[in-house]
């Protein structure tokens, strides 16, 4: 059960406004990679999370952070959007900057929103679920929480370099800091994880490989593009970092199975297909299998 | 630039139909962890590569072999989609098994794909390119890939316990053991990224976090539900991975700012806001024609 | 700024478990008209809300009760979601609910969750913004609050009807009892809106008709398919709900404007229009303006 | 069965072009409040209700009505599309205004749609038919309805207020009124419903509360941000506008169910949980229900 | 401007309910090619035409005859919606045709629709605007045209194998009918624009291929996958269909560009690039461009 | 299989950056008739083909090229995305040229792609699996393929208008090329459909049309818009192309059912009909608990 402060968690102020940079801002509040993306993601994996104790609790705390750095991007945006060109007219009558506010915004932030923040990203397109990931397996979702907070300090601090307001830049150095933090977080985790024994690469663990195929296909590197210098790195030669295994270089892959030909199929879905024309099907069904 | 080779990597044939199943198998195909994302992912990080040799040589070769693992599923699910039935008479006429079939597959498999495989999901949702990210940065991006290969094997070893069909079982096992080699491969550049000092954590590690805000925020856990766990784990105490400071814990976080008020909007979007409330309405009466 | 406690707000736990029960469920959780759309429109509402006080905590504060509800429906259906059939074999062989269950399950609460709760819909497709609308204008806005819970009260009185589980209709009766409260919250709301003088209809009231139109537009009903009964309803004479004009009723509408005859397109985008090919343009431009 | 005449209902000729507010009017067409979502809302409310007579002819009428506003505002974009800047040359070389166009246009309109209206909103995306709500019951209907008409003249009123255009403003001066008729339409139709008896609140009336949650549940406001004003507003206290209850005021709403702990998975999913790992499961299996 | 009248263009009654069937007859009312799309698709092409006249006049009147389409189909839908069983109670209780009925029905149908038509897909994932395409080039459109309406009548050839209910089956004829004419008619139409000199092949024909090129890329088969037969086709020797080229045959595509080499990215957006970092960039500046 | 050389098909190196045309460009590269869509539309239909030779190689050689199309697109992108101005200072400081970049590039380039290309359109929407349809059926799908060389080479012919880099021009021209080709191929391949005896018009061949529909349905045009010239054109007489019947115009199309009255529906949807007005509702409110 969640509740909730009327203070933000930290200022959400820009000294003015520029409603292109709310735009671009929307990235981090609605895109793919965005807090409501890490809200929700950090919640569902604690709310599906079977396993009671610290992981469950660390991923509804931090959840429970995000939902209010959600609260701190939504209305920094709403402030950023003040006094922007609502017409081609005002855009081209004011200073160039006024051009570049009016090209650069989202009709939608005044169109449907009335001038305030949206669930969308900086093209504007809505958030969606799909961005979320709860697999019930924890080394698989921690090993994308840490590059959901490193692909969000990436935003973060390319947002930085995108506009000179000292109030948003002083939110973004909260934000970096926050992802610092979560990205240590998410890696710690992962050594919690293996030193409980719950987990280990590959994953799932307890799904072992095939043994016949562990040679050819577990540990080789198959070049299909052998003109290159990928032969070179760590993961073509010397041991895997799993530790059960040894890597090994195959520059010329070759095809395990034959050209696939496939049976014909129902006739009452009236594919062109060798069941259904009589001189066709003569001439090929004996490689039909 | 491509080519192609009629031949598979590795054989797709099942032992005998099964449209329900082919639904399922559908998430590993068009999936949000699908091969025609990590096949687009590693393409895609490829062509964006600033960086040429063995990294960038690395994400075109192995994207292209994935390419080749969406043509042995799509193989595979055509193949499982024979012998359906294709309405509620024939479901109901059959064994039980002919019945959970017709409400266990996918009806567009039949009316849209004419009983073919599509670039769809387990529920039959179309692949989209949101799927796909290619930051520019290279340990963001091998983060990324490393829970890729893991959620995919994961995936995969879900899939293989879904069906008892020998000829699935076996191209399962062989995409489960190139999923392993792809989730050490991808460790393994990430260690090679450390190694050729290109970047560390926190990601990008280029932007410094303000030194105001280090104690406080870059390595503090704020737990914001405070009746659990979560002190209990490593990411509350301790060194943190990224070397550079020492986990700390607050159980009690702060609001660092006040409650937000916003300023008036633009009367001309016509928002319920105070500026709207005095005088200012009769002001823009007047000028509505 | 949000904190949590671990405990629900009200029971989340069924008697037993029902994998088709839990994808249906899901239209509460994710669907359109679910608890995600009502707890982010809330709060989108609340933080873009240029007013201080007692509508801008009304909105956060409800919205937030709304997130309790999502982690109740997720929780649930986690819980709904064991002991489901994986393969069709297991399908097939058990009793005919069994075969049911299988049919009627969503596939990627498997593959991808992992057994448990996502942020998609009872068809499986992802939760997304657009469902919300954070208008600025609160009049517009409540009123699509009191549908929002209108319509998802509709739909888990039709939830209540398709389980037999006690524990799943015990959580159902205790939001059909909050949905009630929350209908009359926003009924109530639109009437202090009234009060305070801030909106009036239609909305938005501070954008007059234009008097030229006000008597053959604003108030009169154009029946276009004219062989019907509409003229008998209260929409087609009588005073208008606004208070602002009468009702009348056209029984044969008539075009304001003749045929539109568009002008050439640019020929450097290649369309088939009168600028680009001689001879049919002479033929037709007396016609163009 | 529909027909249709080559004239418009009302006149849709722009004094000139405008690219960048073609775009803008976009939303009104294909934006989630557009009128081809109330187009196609009506009209499927229509079909599917199950009463003959004058709610299914109402619906039938201003659906068909819709449809021509849709073709209205799609010969106006249409319209407005001409003598755009294609490339940065012209943009660049033009005066501001052919730069903001530049900026400001949806590049689309041209690529694909070659100079004329597309069904997308003002950010470019495509409608879909999940903006389309026709549940069974007309008062939850008839009330979204409401808001619609109201979203959608708020969103004409703005774009009344982004362009000069004598002839643009012409044809939003009929659509606002024509906006005006139907939301006293819609909430005409609702006292009618209430008049005969068909609906009540709150929806759906046939389903009654328990008994049981009546006091707690279906009347009390629940104050989840416990430092705010909201407990001054009407629906904190005096009779709620259904007519069957009191408001009651709980600022400190209490949790009823404990922290929920969650059973062990089914190990062939692979999830980590303490069905999979001895150790882990007898620390907590004493606490799994 | 449109009308409507109450009565159907054709017979939609089915003898008896069958909610499955409902579900996948959905694929051609808000299918990629069902009506939903075809009426759009007409209107909006005849909406943007800028020749008028004949060709305009016909996208029109065809458009308006698919929304009578639309209207049949969902009205047979929503009659197909009766008597479904709601609970998998009701599922294993029945024969087993019922349990069959709910595994393949799509809950939405009830929970959302309240038992009526949506404008959705077999799969139950909404209609959207990009199923629409109107370039402006009516060539391009009628060819698109030709192929919407056979993918149309293909997949109503293949419902009409998926039910036995006599007033299903004799509606599915009535589309199967009006399929075959409007095959007919846009080859009609094509064969007319060639007559009146409109357009040629290849599209758009007023766009010349460069001299350089034709020979080695305009009419040439580049062989991608040599181990094949795609070298027997029409489409590798002898006259090309637009009567301006002749066909040749490449074996050994060649590739006609280096490696590609790209600059260093903006340090401001911490990619991995050569800028960034000395030691590596000194290694690879001089392959550099 | 697939193997990959890292040289390119064609150059594909601007002579400078130019970040909106980037952003324009992506609409052939991630467009509904982009390059990813025919690389994939062409690759499933290959897959898919149950027909063994050439046609089923045809498929997968041309969908292979394609593939190498998206890579040279997805480099050019790149490369156009140098130098662009990343903040509205940076914007207004430069010449005009630059305000028109920084307004119509999109931001989501280099917040979430680093200045890499993406899989989305020109507006910015992801790529999707909706735009591939691979139906079994060659003939319709060879017919999409006509339509998809002839959108796909009209909007390279129009992104030829909107730059004058002279090394985008000379890539596009190579693409033209292309286009040019695979039009007259997949109009070859019609061809060869026919004479091959697979497959005639109107599709599918196989479903004959009810002899009882032929003359009123099947070839006759209904003017559903009787004010225009449609009447004029060779669909409305003389013989059809299919050469199986003759065409006729009917000028007032009549109506062939009456006004569908629908059954009471499941009163436990609780919908607004005929069977809940009445005793019904009373019975229902007895059962409820």
């Amino acid at each position: 059960m969640f509740s909730h402060i009327k203070n933000l968690q930290f200022e959400a102020k820009p000294d003015g406004p520029d409603a292109a940079f709310a735009r671009r801002l929307q990235e981090i509040l609605g895109g793919k990679w965005g807090e409501m993306t890490v809200a929700n993601q950090y919640l569902y994996q604690g709310w599906n999370c079977r396993l009671p104790g610290k992981y469950k609790d660390l991923l509804l705390d931090v959840g429970t952070e995000e939902m209010g750095h959600v609260e701190m991007i939504a209305t920094m945006i709403t402030r950023l959007l003040e006094h922007a060109p609502l017409s081609l007219a005002e855009a081209a009558e004011g200073n160039p900057m006024v051009g570049a506010i009016y090209g650069g915004s989202n009709p939608a932030h005044f169109i449907h929103g009335g001038g305030g923040a949206m669930p969308v990203d900086s093209v504007g397109m809505p958030w969606n679920g799909s961005y979320v990931t709860a697999s019930g397996n924890l080394m698989a979702d921690f090993q994308l929480n840490v590059t959901a907070e490193a692909q969000g300090r990436l935003q973060v601090s390319r947002l930085f370099n995108m506009t000179d307001d000292p109030g948003v830049k002083q939110m973004l150095r909260f934000l970096l800091a926050r992802d610092t933090m979560h990205q240590n977080m998410w890696m710690a985790a992962i050594e919690q994880l293996k030193e409980d024994g719950l987990e280990a690469m590959p994953v799932p663990e307890a799904f072992p490989d095939s043994p016949d195929f562990t040679e050819e296909f577990s540990y080789t590197y198959l070049d299909f593009s052998p003109d290159g210098d990928a032969g070179q790195g760590r993961w073509a030669s010397g041991p895997a970092p799993d530790g059960k295994g040894e890597f090994r270089y195959d520059h010329s892959p070759r095809a395990h199975a034959p050209e696939p030909v496939l049976p014909p199929g129902d006739p009452r879905l009236y594919g062109t297909d060798p069941g259904m024309v009589q001189g066709v099907m003569n001439k090929v069904k004996s490689k039909v299998t």
